[in-house]
């Protein structure tokens, strides 16, 4: 009998400022990075990718599935990781399956008895929101607006988490820790995602060309352009 | 006026099979990585912080603060880990501090409504465990003992959690989530722990010298000698 060739899992996040990456081998967890550094993730992406395969001893022909958070986030960030992700999913005939970086942003604060309110910052005095259950099922959004906003939504008593949630006015509904407490690295999160949500999939050259990242917005080229 | 220069911390677990690090400018996460290959702390931390270092523009002469996971845990990664920071602290004359890696296990379902079980592997058909109420106030322990001893514990309803919780047998009271679905690097977690529990710190060559890992038992080794 031959056993099952092991499967090298590459989790991706550069759809903030900061990004992080996962290596899994199987279930796993093999190395992870988070980087909030001022050099774009142009020039940290890929070093940080090499870093990681150099220290598991992993070559990147032996990627064999690939995730991906896709919005709403930083309009370049979400290019880069994107086209990285489909780069390597191209050349090594791969799985890529993109989640919601609002889903994900919530996933620390699941089955804590709450609901939960995750937000990232959208700049322009507006954030990414969106309300989920504590099983992580969508229940409002999600949706950019000013911050101000979601303390109108129906929200019961919840949790508020993600790098937005500085911005929202003080709400006793709302309850939330230091983002240092949670330790919370997103990549690593994505494998989690994928083993509640993701169906299984296969490599599909026309699904793969067709993805395109999740803005919620037109970039502000556009904006600018059509106003 | 002068501007108050800005902080530069490292936070560094090698308390356990797998390791972590962390750096921090001020209240900011700058970089964190988290690795769990089959080579050794000896040969990982060092390019690791290397890497960390490089990729934030910081020199080592630069970090002025540390904090350490001290154990229980592996008695090599202590050795290493404690080596590396006295190494740091004493070259840059800056304070170390230590915490312990059951506190520090704890931490992601710290206020999540419940007490709390922390529970590190600790080889030979036993665990390292210690019980806390939700704000991480120790109840019971910490003790190395056979895992199915801690269900005897009174612990009410309580999250489980560690990379020990899957050796414990299966109980209703306790509560686990998927380890990725915490997606918690350890060493981000030493910044929380020290702003809840950290007293100020200046550099002290005589506390420096005499800080020990704290094993919980006797090593290998010694328990042959004496038995």
């Amino acid at each position: 009998m031959m056993d099952r060739p092991r499967q090298l899992t590459l989790a991706l996040d550069a759809s903030q400022a900061s990004g992080s990456l996962a290596l899994f081998e199987d279930e796993a967890l093999l190395y992870a990075s988070y980087f909030n550094v001022s050099i774009t993730h142009s020039e940290t992406l890929m070093p940080q990718l090499d870093n990681a395969l150099k220290l598991t001893g992993f070559q990147p022909a032996e990627i064999g599935k690939i995730l991906l958070a896709n919005g709403p986030g930083s309009f370049t960030g979400l290019r880069i990781g994107l086209a990285t992700a489909k780069g390597i999913a191209y050349a090594n005939r791969c799985p890529l399956k993109a989640f919601s970086s609002l889903q994900l942003a919530a996933l620390p604060r699941m089955n804590c008895g709450k609901n939960i309110i995750s937000v990232i910052d959208a700049r322009m005095k507006e954030v990414y929101a969106a309300l989920w259950d504590e099983e992580l099922n969508l229940l409002h959004g999600p949706e950019v607006c000013p911050p101000a906003e979601i303390l109108n939504w129906d929200f019961g008593d919840a949790w508020l988490i993600g790098d937005g949630s500085h911005i929202l006015p003080a709400d006793e509904r709302l309850k939330s820790l230091h983002p240092t407490a949670l330790g919370y690295v997103p990549a690593i999160g994505l494998y989690t995602l994928d083993a509640l949500l993701g169906a299984d999939s296969v490599y599909d050259f026309d699904a793969l060309a067709d993805l395109q990242p999740f803005y919620l917005r037109d970039f502000s080229a556009q904006i600018k352009r059509n106003g």
